[in-house]
């Protein structure tokens, strides 16, 4: 026998989550998620799954019908989208302007299909002049994907417009929407998303690990369509559907993750409670104020002012300054965490978050005067 | 704006897991769950998750490195087995004797992979000269797939004898242990078992949602030698390791559920404190008094003893008594939840699990005579 490893418990301490995402997490949430585990065809939970599809359509803004959360991270939200909607042979064009695009491109090729890149600098939000000049040149793509909030450099895109491109061009559109469901305007059918997926770790202020993910009835009418099996049985959409759309009649597809499903309903519940457009008002009086003080502790944003995300602020490190020793002081001295940047951006940045529960008045004071203590 | 719904908190009822997962979950793992949400790259956090990878290693009895929980469910880990392993072209012996074996073949397919079926009726253990004859007739076959413990049925297979004939035959072993892990012998190297898959739901007694697998050296060596990326980015271990073997400098491959990690290394501290041979003998003691309760109830077990699971009891339901019925009056009366069947056994067994946390004294007492009662 091996023997036992003589380990204690995990005690964490109360960090203030300012970074990327994970994001501080409501406390109401971390209690709802260690209520008793039942069973997940437990007619109670089964009345808890169809107010949690009633309150991800509230959020996305949008009445489809195959409005659920994958019982996975944001990554694989993403690859729920891709693997459903795409057959080898499909032609995406897919604009990268940070981490988050160029991963999804590896998703497309993964899936079989061809990837045409339309590339902006990172900081900028995605081009649509440029999206649609590369619809003009590739009259056989029939997918645009884009991200909405770039989490690696803080640069908001324009989902209106290009998502009416798409459709002008024959397209369906998919949209990463892991940082900006919640914390900044988002109308999924006004604007007539096709595809979307999220993470429950950002503007939600939920515990990681789940992904919210939208399907439009077009969406919904391609993956219906398709003449070979989802390559992925555990993301298969069509299988997954007969557990969340089933009603009293759901049928065993996978185990839910029950209790993280508790924490998003309850998260849910406080986004419907505060109301969206008030939460996104929030996030932008939030920037704001670190915006400001942000300026006058001398330090210079990443993207410009009009497509700056006011949840997730990237900064640049400021000449002679130790990146590595800045975040482990803010971190060890303060409890405070913020983000490194990531790519392009690394050793170059750091990613402040204002996501959620984070986005408060007390955090914000906190970030400014840790950070000038810290620079000083 | 589509206007938000007004929806209360749930508020579960506390219930008594007795059915197939998830089970009973111990207040320390409830508890463990709840706390603060750190940063999945928080030095703190890294710390955690290299003792989890220890705990996972002595629960698998193995000294795999390419040890780790999947950060989704258990039928993602037996598609992280699949998708990682397998190539176009590969050809798996899988072995079929309940609802598991059967998805086990249906991700071989999406793999782009040949499955040979080796088929034993529903409540039969996996045939180890149906598997040899298989292997002979099959010489280009490269993997031997089979569940240990068949969830669906409550049939336990020899897991040690087929892997020794998957070796004997140059076929590597995928090996189902998402209802074996904790509850019955498993051992990992001393079996020679390749890849292996379980769920956090079973004999873990954590909340559902993750899934612990383990990688022999020679299977990751087989997936180093990948011709064609894996068909999963979410899935794919050769990105994920470098955030769970990282160490220090462990990179991002997607957000680690952190909460859940929580929980999961608690659920192993107890196993490992308890010991994994007293955790085996337990469930077998507990099943002893169990099936002598069932047994003086008229009950009749769907699987022989030799091969019977002692956390899975799947017993007929008698002739004339409403399935449904019983279900929901044990629910309802008693907050005690069994199991449907499954497949072909539905409508004709239910299955009791005695898994994990859920596998004591005080629960047997109170599943038979609530089950005493409402048969009456």
């Amino acid at each position: 026998m091996i023997t036992p490893p003589t380990i204690h418990a995990f005690l964490p301490p109360k960090r203030i989550l300012m970074g990327p995402g994970p994001s501080d997490v409501h406390p109401q949430v971390l209690a709802a998620q260690a209520r008793p585990t039942v069973g997940h065809l437990d007619p109670l939970f089964i009345g808890m799954m169809d107010e949690l599809k009633q309150l991800l359509q509230y959020a996305f803004q949008t009445k489809n019908d195959m409005t659920l959360a994958v019982s996975a991270p944001g990554s694989a939200g993403m690859e729920t989208c891709f693997v459903n909607l795409l057959q080898p042979g499909d032609t995406v064009i897919v604009c990268r302007n940070g981490v988050f695009g160029e991963r999804m491109r590896q998703n497309v090729e993964r899936c079989g299909a061809i990837a045409i890149t339309v590339d902006n600098a990172w900081g900028e939000p995605v081009n649509p002049q440029a999206v649609e000049a590369a619809l003009k040149a590739h009259p056989e793509a029939n997918f645009v994907a884009f991200v909405h909030a770039e989490t690696s450099t803080g640069a908001l895109s324009d989902a209106k417009t290009l998502c009416a491109l798409a459709r002008q061009y024959q397209c369906l559109s998919i949209v990463d929407a892991v940082t900006s469901l919640g914390g900044v305007e988002l109308r999924v059918d006004e604007w007539g998303i096709d595809a979307i997926y999220s993470g429950s770790q950002k503007c939600l202020s939920c515990v990681p690990g789940l992904s919210p993910v939208s399907f439009s009835p077009a969406a919904v009418a391609r993956i219906q369509a398709r003449t070979l099996p989802v390559r992925s049985w555990f993301l298969d959409q069509t299988l997954v559907m007969s557990y969340w759309s089933g009603g009293a009649k759901r049928s065993y597809h996978h185990t839910a993750p029950v209790n993280a499903l508790y924490a998003l309903h309850e998260s849910l519940r406080l986004l419907a409670a505060e109301g969206l457009e008030q939460a996104w008002q929030r996030h932008n009086d939030m920037h704001q104020l670190l915006k400001l003080g942000l300026e006058s502790l001398g330090l210079k944003f990443v993207v410009a002012e009009h497509c700056r995300l006011p949840q997730l602020n990237a900064v640049y490190i400021p000449a002679g300054v130790d990146d590595a020793a800045v975040r482990k002081q803010l971190l060890e001295q303060y409890n405070l965490e913020i983000g490194a940047g990531l790519g392009d951006l690394a050793g170059k940045a750091w990613r402040i978050g204002l996501m959620g529960y984070a986005a408060r008045r007390e955090n914000v004071a906190l970030c400014l005067k840790a950070l000038e203590n810290v620079l000083a």
